[in-house]
């Protein structure tokens, strides 16, 4: 229809059904209705009732529903200074070592943008989120994966997702002279592995060796069940190098309002906010003085103790399931996914799986199996790999537990029914 | 300090200052403080109670602050479509011929990158607003001016911003085979020029024969004070190529809540949505709902009439102090801001300007000396200009009448100190 000079860019054109549509549609025309859906991960609730509030009063103040400056208000950057000071061990300066972002994937966008130059080579470790592929290739940048190599018994028992691990002689290999980054996601999705203290130098000497700047994926950093260390804090040496990015939206159950944040040192830092700029010039007003209440008030309030406590409740109860099942999974360190090896899982010889899932690999057939048969919505997570390694978690599935108690306890009832499917 | 290694792309590297920044230093740093801002175009008053209240009531419910969908709730969407199609003379289809984005100009960003492969050619008057030329050049695109003419008399009389022309002959001959887009906006920032419906016809059809896509930034659609009329309803040939920009916050005095969205044909609109994803995933979900409600309530309430009298109230009374002082302006057709020509305003030759304006075109030092002398802001327009037609504007100054009804009075008291220094 459209003649040549109307067609769009390659960096937009032929791209294949991504997996939130397809899960999304599936759930949608599931005889299953309605569908319980663990798959993508929003919140199953509010945001706590200070930060509403606090939204609010925003809300009628002029300023406030008026443009920010370009770097973010200045009440967001200091509270967010005051509360990453502590684990920076010093003082952040609110002016030049926090800039904030439309979420944190515009941030991490904009760290793209600007640092990657046609060419330039980004490490990314798999299973990745996938919107880092499209962000590191809009500027131009390649992509070089180092897949986590997932726990050589995770088809017959549960181990920890810390037994998904690197391979540092093939990230050794990865590196180039034009690699420019790389980036790292700890607390991790869909892993739920916190990378150990150990695992982060080792990434980090090769790093500072290598002048490589680090983008320190940290958006699940409230939620953490064994010891969690921040990249930036390791050494002055791996500092200099990194970027660290946040997200409100996860921190405060709100992945609606786009608030998003990177902590680095000026010399990165401004050239991250001047990407920013010419991306979406000013973040969201109101909803920004209300995340700065929230840093404000979160400790006091009990927040960052309790999102812990319930999210590990959460996850305790959902995963109880699994042993009844005799289903094995990767018992997370961290966030709010859970990976669940479904090996045993027997789908019929002859199941009608539509094209777009039949091309695909098992997960994605295990995924509809699950929302046709018993009405659970959940995640494939061989999307989150290049086509080279997704045989290694073409049997696991990933599921969301950030959803209200009941509709986990739903969840649980009807997986029982794959009971008749165990091989 | 950073090693070559570490060294920001291009594409932010070496900025000169923006005129944001040196206004609003210079404002800060000025001994009549408080300075009256009629600078930047944001809103010196609340949006109307009843989207507030939207707003507000948006964010108790779980779903309004979670991830919406990327190409926008369906409400607003739907609104969208419903309070739209009376002016395509036809429905439009909300789920292909509306995608919402994060602002305006995010929406630009994403019809750029939809489109603009390295070396593309896109059209764009001058003066321009700024945001559009890093936004072109980012994928790869080069940026091709045609001035707007202004009035001849423009220094001696006040004349209709209608009298700054589009040279068609000079606009024909920027077409190159490699033109792949063209850049219009009406009511236009910072002329107030609304497009007349031949004008627009000229250049549709110029874009027709040689198969442009329209980019129609119509952000201010709602305050015009003569006949508007959209570029994308003059004919189905001009629509199948145009894509109409629109924004919440210029629309409801709610610059801070990043609410914009494009309206266009699918075959062009969905490569929009699909860049809109990659560079912001989706947009701020609960000011989307309150933007719903706003387009769903805006005609029964009177706002959009309201809206145009208001505005057009402020205009009209702060102009009545330039003839006092002897100086002409454009009369704004439509938008907030009014160009106003300073030729007569007699600087002192010894005037201290700093090195960073004394080096730029006269307007910077006329909006640096208004700042020091008589305590008001506003904008040089040749921030708006490429170097080669800084000429055309350098003594023009652009201020913006979107604030509250007595600092406008305040303004006008203090411009009166002007007198002193006209020839």
């Amino acid at each position: 229809m459209a003649s040549n000079k109307l067609k769009p860019a390659a960096r937009v054109s032929g791209q294949r059904q991504d997996v939130w549509s397809i899960i999304n549609e599936a759930a949608a025309n599931s005889p299953n209705q309605p569908i319980i859906n663990l798959g993508q991960g929003f919140f199953g609730y509010n945001p706590p009732k200070f930060i509403l509030n606090a939204a609010k009063e925003a809300l009628d103040r002029v300023e406030c529903n008026q443009y920010s400056p370009t770097k973010g208000r200045p009440r967001l950057k200091k509270a967010l200074a005051d509360a990453y000071s502590p684990f920076w061990g010093r003082e952040l300066n609110p002016d030049t070592e926090v800039t904030i972002t439309t979420g944190a994937n515009e941030g991490m966008l904009s760290a793209f943008m600007a640092f990657i130059e046609q060419g330039d080579e980004v490490i990314v470790f798999e299973p990745f989120f996938d919107q880092y592929i499209s962000n590191i290739e809009m500027p131009g940048g390649k992509v070089r994966c180092v897949p986590l190599q997932p726990p050589k018994t995770g088809a017959t028992e549960t181990t920890s997702a810390a037994e998904w691990t690197v391979d540092f002689d093939q990230l050794e290999k990865t590196i180039t002279p034009k690699t420019k980054m790389i980036v790292l996601n700890t607390p991790h999705n869909p892993v739920g592995k916190v990378f150990s203290k150990d695992e982060l130098q080792r990434i980090g000497d090769l790093c500072v060796k290598h002048q490589i700047i680090i983008l320190s994926d940290e958006v699940y950093d409230r939620l953490f069940y064994v010891p969690f260390t921040r990249m930036a804090t390791l050494s002055p040496e791996i500092e200099r190098l990194t970027l660290t990015v946040g997200s409100a939206g996860k921190n405060f159950y709100a992945t609606g309002w786009r608030v998003g944040w990177l902590i680095g040192q000026p010399h990165l830092l401004q050239h991250v906010s001047a990407a920013h700029t010419r991306i979406c010039f000013t973040s969201v007003s109101p909803l920004q003085e209300a995340c700065a209440v929230g840093f404000e008030q979160a400790e006091e309030q009990g927040f960052w103790r309790d999102t812990i406590t319930e999210m590990k409740d959460k996850m305790d109860r959902f995963n109880q399931v699994w042993p009844e099942l005799g289903l094995p999974y990767s018992e997370p360190e961290g966030g709010y996914f859970v990976l669940v090896n479904m090996a045993k899982v027997k789908i019929p010889a002859d199941y009608p799986f539509p094209e777009h899932v039949a091309s695909r690999p098992r997960d994605f057939k295990l995924a509809w199996f699950l929302i046709q048969e018993v009405g659970v919505a959940a995640i494939p997570p061989t999307e989150f790999y290049t086509e080279e390694n997704q045989h290694l978690a073409e049997d696991y599935i990933r599921f969301a537990v950030c959803k209200e108690d009941q509709v986990l306890e739903d969840a649980k009832e009807r997986l029982r029914g794959l009971k008749k499917y165990m091989q």
